[in-house]
């Protein structure tokens, strides 16, 4: 179990795609991504934080994919987010050199692979309990390691965290005092926040988000700890952490993608959310025309997660994917009608789950496949 | 795109298990298999088929394990079910020698794979679409192979299928008449009654399907034309298609698993489904306690699909699956208190889709590990 990277399951299976063929030639289910439009999220990413002094240290667990977080870099990333030590080692042994594990790491196999990880490139953790902090020095004392630790503070999202006040001051020297322990700074996801339809419901919840963390920095200072990082923010807020004065990086993540659950966000305006465009989309083809108004699509729960609902249908007007089975989708053409075997493009319900069905994204411009790039982390949830 | 099997992404982590470890010692998250439920399990599966003489055709969709399918056939299965090219492509590598693709396939790259694997083991495919048997006649002449053809006829579930009469005499005869295709028979899977609660709605659904399924058996017997098979149904009605009268084989797949939706399902009367042993869990870790009544696991929804609802939780009394996200899950605690680091068994809410996120399948007797099997079969959904 801790060994390093013997093989998977021993059946594998060829990407759907090669580079330089049609799209329409790429085999189903695939994950599509139209590369001048991520190629445009990142840009716009990089240029709305330009005049914050914020930096941005991008969530791979939507994309999984080291080609993608090279070039989060490469347009001004730090560093990258990831959600556990399998995943972090994915991306450090793809060349990645900073990394946070935005979350709690808890359990001797997982603390093993975080303590090897950690002289491999510039590694930080969260914590949230006094019992993870002393297994966290036990592991990085075995293996004569050193890591940054942030104190994950629970700022409005009643997931993990421990309550802004004196315990994050407690929990911080805990970790200041530990040999192999560096206090970093805190973290504040307000992951609930991200969803909240209102711009002005999203800005409410991240403006209690930073006022409980300036309580805490203040407390921090004031007992002679220094909070040089904190970290937080979602796609959906991350501008509200940018200009909050208290975050100093922000951890956006579905800006690349974008889906249509983030495409109900509306902005200040009322209108609907876009200052990114959506890159990512699932290939599927119509497997079946048993009726007229009825086609049925090679895309169901293994090729879609359908926790934010069902996949929107591109390109054809007025169809609705009514219905999913494992591997069938059903849909009602009230409007285009579309022939069996012909290839329709999905916009995925939400983006990280859907990704993390896939082992190949199949990146393309117009109408050719431009690369493929292995999804190296899938299924990197240890 | 049609080369044998390349390897998968360069990344690739080892099992979460090691034989005879203990399972409080197994990394999570881990799909876990209690082999004396399993094993239970195709036992009252085959007694359950002893006097019907219906053949049991299990659909390996729902575990993608090859040896899997070895102990159901040797425990009297005919052979199994796949729903794509690609997975009986698995399946066949591993030795599984009579595989019914349950589906349409649609697509040049998908016939041309099916039209590979005729010649390597007893197969089976279905159509619905006159273009889809001219299509699937020239992918086996290209390949000079022959394959057994089912037609799929709509009895009731509204997705794939055409209506029963004389289309589907039609679609055979296109059948009978291809050169390179065998006319087998007809399929007629009702998805949509295996999850009705009541045992009455379940019976008169199949009822249905089964006077529509006769009516086409008569129309095709009378042009000449001999069904040999009849095959449907799955875990929520295989006791109704095996004593129809028309029916020759079943495809129930989940049974040897169980899940909390098909426990939802009451027998004839009223009490809970209890003909299988919940034999699936995953395993999770308590990786936050944030208040006295929270905890937070470290299954969301990349490790557990919530299309038929949350998990539910095993072995803590009280305890509720209250809200999940990419990679947590929250726990409500009503009852029993659990520490930090504790291992959790949770009930899959759908066995299909959460099967389908895993690598390994970690199976066990008692507290220890006995093996450790490869799902060969994930993400072969081309």
């Amino acid at each position: 179990m801790t060994d390093p990277l013997p093989p998977r399951p021993s059946f594998a299976l060829a990407p759907p795609a090669r580079v330089g063929m049609a799209v329409a030639d790429v085999d189903t289910p695939a994950l599509l991504l139209d590369l001048d439009a991520f190629e445009a999220n990142l840009a716009a990413m990089t240029a709305s934080l330009a005049d914050t002094g914020i930096r941005l240290r991008p969530h791979a667990k939507s994309h999984k994919c080291p080609e993608i977080a090279r070039r989060q870099i490469a347009a001004g990333a730090v560093g990258i987010c990831c959600q556990k030590a399998s995943e972090a080692e994915a991306f450090i042994q793809a060349g990645i050199g900073d990394v946070l594990v935005a979350n709690e790491v808890v359990g001797d196999a997982k603390l093993r692979r975080l303590a090897r990880l950690a002289g491999q490139a510039t590694l930080s953790v969260c914590v949230d309990h006094a019992d993870a902090v002393r297994d966290l020095e036990a592991a990085m004392a075995r293996e004569g390691a050193r890591v940054d630790v942030l104190v994950e503070v629970d700022v409005g999202a009643s997931r993990c965290g421990v309550e802004a006040g004196p315990a994050v001051v407690t929990l911080a020297r805990l970790v200041a005092d530990a040999p192999h322990l560096r206090f970093a700074g805190l973290q504040g996801y307000q992951g609930s926040a991200q969803h909240v339809r209102s711009a002005g419901g999203r800005r409410d919840a991240i403006a209690t988000a930073g006022r409980l963390l300036r309580e805490c920095v203040d407390l921090l200072r004031s007992a002679g700890l220094d909070p040089r990082v904190v970290t937080g923010g979602g796609t959906g807020t991350y501008l509200n952490e940018a200009t909050s004065g208290v975050y100093t990086e922000v951890q956006a993540g579905s800006y690349i993608f974008m889906d249509a659950d983030y495409a109900r966000n509306l902005d200040a305006a009322g209108k609907p959310f876009a200052a990114f465009r959506q890159s990512l989309f699932v290939l599927s083809t119509v497997m079946s025309r048993p009726t007229d108004r009825r086609a049925v699509v090679d895309v169901g729960l293994k090729a879609h997660s359908v926790d934010s609902g069902m996949p929107l249908v591109a390109d054809v007007a007025g169809a609705t994917y009514v219905n999913v089975s494992d591997e069938h989708g059903v849909l009602d053409l009230a409007g285009d009608r579309v022939s069996l075997g012909q290839k329709l493009r999905l916009i995925p319900g939400h983006c990280d789950p859907t990704v993390n069905l896939y082992d190949w994204l199949v990146c393309y411009r117009g109408e050719r496949v431009e690369d493929v790039w292995p999804i190296a982390a899938r299924g990197a949830f240890y």
